[in-house]
């Protein structure tokens, strides 16, 4: 079915991926129904099918859609031509910026790859390993540079990654910190872990 | 109610446990009901009753069950005589251990904060915190010995957990790496992140 389109088309269509993304951060997706959705952004329930076909299709079109934003944004900032610890303190910044501010999108990414049908696992997976191999591609050029001292990168990305990404469990603009401050501290942890001094 | 004690009652309440964990990181708590759980162990829904008053209670006992253990068992382990550095290698194969092999737990310690009522969401905070409180103390101890240098230990405590807890979110035994050689890594990027060499 074609998608409406159209200023007011577009609105709804974003009314319903924010209402979408804030109802299944807070209740889960099996918990949520199309109806909610719908009463949520003051549509009919018929009304959503013009937008998405089904529910299992909007999950897997927001969680790819965050990555695809991820993996866009670094892209127009990337600068691959740079040194190794320039680049990761770029990619530092860059994702704990990025995903700071999307609190609900990263609670969603991790929570409910368990509700992805399996083609839809697999384009994400897919998505993930590309963002996970920015970062393991700056570790091995700084091995390979003989500036970082890290046993195995492959790990080194998880771990980082992970504790990253951590930020967006516990930041909110306004606490003790500045994200600018937590950027600055994250990265010379981020420093010391993979060796550099 | 009295919960039923002896040797039926204690596997029921057990298997009861287990479901429960099972279920509600498979689905999440919303969608999961007290009739699914009793299913899954083979008993008439009312028979829960005789365990738990309600679902909430059920998700809180959990929840709490899981932090008391992980506070009991590092209690049991944790030598507070010994230097900051031989502390921290002791808190990150701690970690590691206790966390990966219990996947769904983490999960649920993680996912289902979202749905505990106040008092319950008040109480495992307050061991949420007690626990970032064992890794902070070390980190503070390294720091006034002068073996680390950490600019903000709440902040490196908030950072080391996320990274260390991450395991559970990749590790499977039998994987390319040995969980002890995973807890080796992960411990120099941790000697490196608090600034140890």
């Amino acid at each position: 079915m074609a998608r409406k389109t159209g200023s007011n088309g577009e609105k709804t269509a974003r009314d319903l991926r924010r209402a979408a993304t804030s109802l299944f951060a807070r209740h889960g997706y099996a918990a949520v129904s199309m109806r909610q959705i719908a009463q949520a952004i003051g549509v009919q329930a018929g009304a959503l099918y013009l937008y998405t076909p089904d529910k299992q299709s909007l999950l897997a079109d927001l969680m790819a859609t965050h990555m695809t934003e991820l993996l866009d944004a670094w892209q127009a900032e990337a600068d691959a031509g740079a040194a190794p610890e320039d680049r990761l303190e770029q990619f530092v910044r860059f994702h704990i910026g990025f995903h700071a501010g999307r609190p609900d999108e990263v609670f969603i990414a991790y929570m409910e790859l368990r509700n992805l049908e399996p083609d839809n696992l697999a384009l994400l997976q897919k998505q993930r390993r590309a963002y996970e191999d920015v970062l393991e591609d700056i570790l091995k050029s700084g091995v390979a540079a003989g500036r970082f001292d890290i046993p195995d990168t492959r790990l080194a990305t998880m771990a980082l990654i992970a504790m990253l990404t951590g930020v967006t469990t516990w930041f909110r603009s306004g606490g003790r910190l500045t994200l600018e401050e937590i950027e600055e501290t994250y990265l010379s942890m981020v420093r010391g872990a993979v060796g550099l001094t």
